[in-house]
């Protein structure tokens, strides 16, 4: 497409951003497509540093990821799981086939001292995928759940065994606090920066969390993309987050009040939009299909995004 | 079977002395057998710390082995190889989905400083396998082949990736000089000691090399099964090492040449035992096929030790 835009970064979690960045790259090409993921998911399992919204990412764009569930890997086998839990390991985090040869080359990779941002790099690339796939920081920056009754959990342990039931007080970071040099330049470069519909206290609350981040995005055109259609989340625990952590229903607006002056614009679904009125806000359809979907929705985000200039 | 012996040694490489001691096995029950297997082609594959002859005999011994190749999972597949190709991972050494696990676990738990004796153990519990079965040590001693003309490789590197190519000129060990000690006390405590029929050169020697072994064989009763029939190894290099190791050609006379004073007695084809005339010596049938054949020649084995006393 025609877009004035040279340098967009997307800054996305799991499967609602990834879907949305498919959709950008697709309108725009890989050149002038950045996407910083969040790597507050991250975690050991079975010796190995799974990345979960590295690799849902990596996956959709090089579009082998299973369209159900929008994570893992198409016609994806689980064998090693069935031998593992022969062998007494821990079989609450499914990993299939061949999603652990993912995991296997990283944590080889990253023992031998190259970096998440190097090696993410690599295995995009070795999978075709031709935009940048930026881990928004190379050391373990880890989502902190902290409950009600049950104490303070990881994420995977909270969402994943627990499945999401302990109850929420609140959410915090710990561990690398600086954004990478490589995602700071991407920011800085940025001439539209779009926070994708992902979770906004789990994906994109960790990117924002990082030094520097906030400052260089007060600075830009900023526009997010709700992932709360019509009072629900469209995917994950974010429908049962919001309550919890602000005593409100979900809305768009909640998301909106949630970025506060970071957002220049929102795109919303359709009908969400007339409850906003702090900024300009494009109502349309944002469930996602397929690709064509999912362009379409990128078009319309870039060329309402274009009005703002 | 009635046997008077109490505990039973068996030195074993990979699928020829799997596959003896699984006859043992069957004639012994688990309580009078212990196994203690090399770890000298022990190495490093995708960041995974990978132990071929641990694993041939874990998997024989639990019967869920290839039976055709002796190595690997029956029914394996291959999935994760596939995606580490398109990854750009190293595919010269196969390592099915199931199998991964294996590895995926022992390299976990060692990192956690887990000794590889009670890593072993335990897998082997898990799979319901009842006898000891005991990594020769606990840190890694490796086997080194000197080449005449490439220099010098690692065991799997010569054997796999090379398919035992590069010519032999001779065979060390590096690494780790002293036999774990549970191996130490088995051997002390045995009635019989069985050298399995595997590759004396790189699955027998490297136990043999390990400080303290080589005594304690001196002093007890010590039968080898020759794993050269009728001129020819059975499967694997050791038809090719006798003459470039030994100038001579293969035959059971060699291996008993080789192990020297240790041995009290040998088991041959028959046939091949007419040739051995310096040690009391049984020739049988001594190709193995399923679990009836394997444990007819265990207990064939078993009953010429008993002769000996």
């Amino acid at each position: 497409m025609s877009t004035p835009f040279k340098s967009v970064v997307a800054l996305s979690g799991g499967v609602g951003g990834a879907r949305f960045v498919h959709g950008l790259y697709g309108a725009l090409g890989g050149d002038a497509l950045s996407v910083v993921v969040n790597t507050a998911d991250d975690f050991e399992h079975w010796g190995l540093w799974v990345c979960p919204d590295l690799d849902t990412v990596m996956y959709t764009l090089a579009e082998v990821s299973n369209p159900e569930q929008g994570w893992g890997l198409a016609g994806e086998t689980f064998e090693a799981m069935g031998m593992m839990a022969r062998l007494g390991g821990e079989s609450w985090f499914k990993l299939g086939d061949r999603d652990l040869a993912t995991h296997i080359t990283r944590s080889s990779r990253l023992r031998a001292g190259e970096s998440l941002t190097e090696i993410t790099a690599c295995m995009n690339k070795s999978l075709g995928v031709r935009c940048r796939i930026l881990p928004m920081c190379d050391l373990p920056c880890q989502s902190r759940i902290e409950t009600l009754e049950e104490g303070t959990l990881d994420f995977q342990e909270w969402f994943v065994r627990r499945q999401g039931k302990p109850a929420l007080r609140r959410v915090f970071f710990e561990g690398e606090t600086t954004a990478s040099p490589q995602v700071l330049q991407r920011l800085e470069e940025a001439d539209l920066i779009v926070l994708t519909p992902s979770n906004p206290y789990v994906s994109i609350d960790p990117v924002l969390s990082l030094k520097g981040v906030r400052e260089i995005l007060e600075r830009k055109r900023v526009v997010g993309v709700s992932p709360i259609v019509e009072g629900r989340a469209v995917k994950g625990p974010l429908g049962a987050m919001i309550p919890a952590l602000t005593g409100k229903d979900p809305s768009a607006s909640v998301i909106v009040e949630h970025y506060g002056t970071l957002l220049d614009a929102m795109v919303t679904e359709t009908g969400d939009h007339t409850s906003i009125t702090s900024l300009p806000v494009l109502g349309t359809n944002t469930i996602m299909g397929g690709r064509q979907d999912r362009e379409r929705l990128a078009r319309e985000v870039l060329e309402f995004a274009e009005t703002l200039r």
